[in-house]
């Protein structure tokens, strides 16, 4: 059994992630790929849970930190009882954010030490890394309107203002220089078509 | 404002420790000590939601790894909300179960790497170490009996059989040969009166 592949999608509010994960779920079960779309905070039963605690409340419920071991946890049963169990079983795994959310969220944005987001990835993630994470980049108040627009969801990050917005975006910028080997930018302006055709390219390089 | 004592309680299942967490707050008020008691996990808003979690369910909800990161982020909002507030106004802070409680449930009995243990409670608790931690220690099936006497409670931990529960004993008894500075072992068998007497005597030497 060949082990699948492991996409994630990451990048701030509004950027179309969930739309274009659809996209490429699609894409590859057309090509006869076995799929297992997924997303965090959340992607199996106990995660779910947890990400209702992270995601529900006023925007300063819980602190960086807690916040940050919150994800984690929440990343340590998804990996256990989802995406470690597809990926053996030869199912490619797409999913709707990662570990990049955290470094970018709780550490550039939320202000926690890098080192120890790093001892707590070495702990949980270890060796299953994603194969492939596409970033995606839109200017601040395009994504904020956007997100604006959709309503519902992420809330309590969504009302923390643009000035954390633009400290994730540039977050994530370092995230890309600091993994040049597995993140590709996707420029998330334009219509759908336009985007997925960016998202295909990047993915046709490790697709069957 | 001379900072609070921190003062907590640890041991396995039925070891009375409840019991005696009100008994020595009681005793320490008579005394003219303000006193915040207070618990693991929980012990803040924040935290009492995330010991919901972590404390329903069946006995394999959680692995030991994502056990372990719930435990510190209850850990971290009980800090910043609860303790160290109270120890900054001056009160004693009386906690039933803190870290040395992961040490032993998720270290030593569930499994987890001690280094990482230690890296998130550098994160987390970092200088808030207790000032005096009392482990109370009992014959596994003396602790057992008492707790299915008493029901209820922490019955995610207390199904899960006596050679758990052996381990655990072990695992306190390494924290304290760990930690002799700080940890004071308690006979706990015996009657209420003579178990409190062996709790003063400890607090004595730090009491007002």
């Amino acid at each position: 059994m060949t082990r699948g592949r492991f996409i994630t999608f990451e990048g701030g509010e509004g950027a179309g992630k969930s739309t274009q994960v659809g996209l490429l779920v699609d894409w590859l079960r057309d090509r006869g790929v076995s799929v297992v779309r997924t997303r965090e905070p959340g992607g199996s039963p106990g995660a779910e849970s947890i990400r209702d605690l992270v995601l529900n409340g006023p925007p300063e419920r819980w602190s960086p930190t807690t916040e940050l071991l919150l994800m984690y946890a929440a990343r340590a049963d998804h990996l256990e009882r989802t995406i470690r169990p597809a990926l053996a079983a030869g199912s490619w795994v797409v999913c709707d954010r990662f570990a990049d959310s955290s470094r970018a969220y709780q550490g550039f944005a939320g202000g926690i030490d890098t080192v120890f987001i790093e001892q707590l990835d070495t702990a949980v993630v270890g060796r299953d890394q994603p194969d492939l994470t596409l970033v995606f980049d839109l200017p601040v108040e395009v994504g904020l309107a956007r997100a604006l627009e959709r309503g519902g969801g992420e809330s309590r990050f969504e009302s923390k203002g643009a000035a954390f917005h633009q400290k994730l975006r540039e977050g994530f910028a370092c995230v890309v220089a600091d993994h040049p080997d597995r993140c590709r930018v996707i420029d998330a302006t334009g219509d759908v078509d336009a985007v997925f055709a960016r998202v295909r390219a990047a993915v046709e390089v490790i697709a069957p």
